[in-house]
């Protein structure tokens, strides 16, 4: 079973990342779907809840919208708060131990400006450092990022464009899981 | 002038942060605080507010201690929020253009860790990719991280050691911002 970390602050104008839910949610894959911000508007999240829910899965998906480059504040806080000490890490915080750590996430920008002399600079996974090591900490088996680029209307894509292009994504996410069970 | 964005997430506990920003409050530079953990308990960013402190100051500090490898929640936010498109980026958002955009930190563990054989896989500069891009989008200088290790008491250093370690990086931080006036 899968358990899906919605890290979106913005959900009702969400479109990628509203399609990838729904596609998964409506896919064979058996999903628990939990969005943070529906949740926790006041980012007042329920540790306790969050670490139960966690311990109900084999698979633990983190979606969300790149933003400035990593994941949005709603999910930081999330990692924050609930990998705690003695549950996810430390000498006996062995809960997460196995369970697998897919990174899912929407890019708003082309794919051609994240490299060294592009608008971007980096490759996407040099931005997933943090990510990974995450994962390595708290014995998670880091699954490599799952994403496409071109989600942002700002940069010239449609909407038609961009729920497609999602609808795909859903897809390739749901046959990912299916290997991983 | 140096602005100092402070995202500690539990200011009341901090022993490396506190020294580090009491130390430059108190020394020749001339600094303006802005503690977010403070400012905005329930992570309601007064986005102006923050927008105009970034027009009165040259330097523009950032000091957290790092969290799951990266910035605090709280920190994350201030950016997803404040840098808005038309401000900080975009073709008219160039209100940052030419500041400096300094990284300042505390890593609860030991330096040696942090190597590809180590517990923590990576180096430090490795977990700043997203800071780093962040800073060329908005067309700021980016000055290399700035940050030392050692700081947790669960990793069994004590209260005495940090407080001294922090006060000595508090000199040297105050020594930077003057080559950078």
């Amino acid at each position: 079973m899968t358990l899906i970390i919605l890290g979106h602050p913005d959900w009702e104008k969400s479109l990628a990342n509203k399609e990838i839910v729904n596609g998964l949610v409506n896919s064979e894959a058996n999903v628990e779907v939990r969005n943070l911000q529906q949740l926790y508007p006041d980012f007042k999240i329920d540790i306790k809840k969050e670490q139960e829910a966690l311990l109900r899965h084999k698979n633990i998906v983190f979606q969300f919208p790149f933003y400035w480059y990593t994941m949005p504040a709603i999910l930081k806080h999330w990692f924050d708060l609930v990998l705690e000490y003695g549950f996810a890490y430390g000498s006996t915080g062995n809960k997460l131990r196995g369970k697998n750590f897919i990174p899912s996430f929407t890019v708003g920008s082309a794919e051609n400006e994240y490299k060294t002399l592009g608008e971007h600079h980096f490759r996407i996974p040099d931005f997933c450092k943090n990510l990974e090591q995450t994962a390595y900490y708290t014995q998670m088996n880091y699954i490599e990022p799952f994403y496409f680029h071109g989600t942002s209307l700002n940069a010239g894509y449609t909407k038609d464009e961009i729920r497609s292009k999602a609808k795909d994504q859903a897809g390739k996410l749901a046959e990912l899981l299916k290997t991983l069970e």
